[in-house]
């Protein structure tokens, strides 16, 4: 139970969920770090500005600096008062303050027991490559990561789907005190349009730099400098794998996360929270 | 004939075309214009860099400032000899002497009949428009027009199916002396995506803003403002018609320029170069 929770309960405060985008080129990532330009910060400013007190969100996924997002999920409590006076509104009067890097596309008010964190089954990236000589499309340069070596995909998605499954991503992991890095990975595929390669990765949470870790991984692979079977092979280590390189931020992209439906939101906040906070397992770092 | 058709066919020079994408944002337009950045600019630096010589470019479709291509299309007469050596990593070295805006995506040596402008059977331009209360998507913002107001796009492509056809656009032209205004629309498609509304036209050639200004009117009707028959309703007029707003540039994107087969490739572009200088018609004053 956070502060808020008994308030909201009660309908003082009534819990709202925004659904995010942005485009992470500008920002120092999500979480608010001070001196710093974070979407988390420009957001509640704007909500500040708008809702007229002060707005604190809790996030799906804190991406990295250079991330972007377009399917970010976070949630806020909003006195029931001011939500029933501005809900109407308040994604077109968030557009007008929100710098264009970032942007509000929907704010819907959902059961108490809803946390845009806890409440999260799975978390769904994409990164994007361009392989060619040319390099990438200029319109979408700011989320596509510019490959110089050609890659094989046919290649990639195998040792990709290798990797699914519950696993210790520790290789893949930047190490965070207490911090878990057991994650199944529920989805992962590599595919080609073009140039263009897209790996998309879906798992119920992902430890720290872990979705670009198993990217380099999978790349090495691709540009036959690493077997197939290499990326799998390194899940029995239990620590950081120094020979797998971080692919570059501009390349990622949160597209969705899942949540349950309404009525077992409840459970799966308790669920979540009782696992994560356990000693052993400590706070997710998730990317 | 230009003064290097003689050189062409005789061997001495190799006509290559290019395929070539750029973010118009950061472009004063296509064509050179002393002191100022544009896209022919950066590409004849480019060259002449790569190829060690003059470097000078005849472009399929002319852009305005901020207006994007993914498919245009240009060719160059370059010595026979420095294409022989060169061709096989041309679109490498440029990659890496190029601005990220400006993408050469193939360079492919053409018959001597090949011209980028006049051997072009048709162009196709691409609009888009987001008119949700959030506004466009962060990462395509740069290539999306926000809409403050919600567009009936049933409506707008009843209005585009009826400008399909041989007629005269110059309602829809900024006026240029001796330029003809007369265009065949050959498609023009109106179609959503969620909140993202595409409009695809394409024309054998476009006059001055012909497309945004097409735009323009649609959208009036899209927003219930005009009447469905409207827009057809302006091809009868001899001049631009004051009520027809431009669409602002960012939204408009050049997606391909259609070739003859090579066979056909003397015979037509003879047949528009001698089409377009009488002097009834003039100079072409493309898109």
């Amino acid at each position: 139970m956070s502060l808020n929770d008994s308030d909201v309960e009660a309908g003082l405060l009534t819990r709202v969920r925004l659904d995010v985008s942005y485009d992470g080129s500008a920002f120092s990532g999500w979480a608010v770090q001070p001196g710093l330009r974070t979407v988390q910060g420009c957001l509640e400013e704007g909500l500040t500005t708008v809702l007229r007190g002060p707005a604190s969100l809790t996030v799906a996924g804190r991406t990295d600096a250079g991330v972007h997002a377009s399917g970010q999920v976070a949630h806020l409590d909003v006195p029931a008062a001011v939500w029933d006076q501005e809900h109407a509104r308040l994604v077109r009067r968030l557009a007008g303050v929100l710098p264009a890097d970032v942007r509000v596309h929907a704010a819907t008010a959902v059961p108490p027991e809803f946390d845009a964190r806890f409440s999260a089954l799975w978390r769904s990236y994409e990164y994007l490559i361009d392989d060619s000589d040319g390099g990438p499309d200029p319109l979408r340069r700011a989320s596509i990561a510019a490959w110089r070596r050609s890659l094989d995909t046919d290649r990639m998605a195998a040792a990709a789907e290798a990797l699914v499954g519950l696993h210790d991503f520790a290789a893949f992991c930047k190490h965070r005190p207490n911090a878990t890095t057991i994650r199944t990975v529920q989805q992962f595929s590599v595919t080609r349009d073009g140039s263009l390669v897209a790996l998309r990765v879906r798992a119920d949470a992902f430890c720290h730099s872990m979705v670009r870790s198993l990217v380099g991984a999978l790349a090495a692979v691709g540009e036959g400098r690493r077997p197939v079977q290499w990326p799998a092979g390194l899940l029995n280590r239990t620590e950081r794998a120094n020979d797998v390189a971080v692919a570059p931020a501009e390349g990622l992209r949160l597209v969705a996360v899942g949540y349950p439906p309404p009525d077992a939101l409840g459970s799966r906040a308790t669920q979540t929270r009782a696992v994560r906070t356990l000693p052993t397992a400590g706070e997710p770092t998730a990317e």
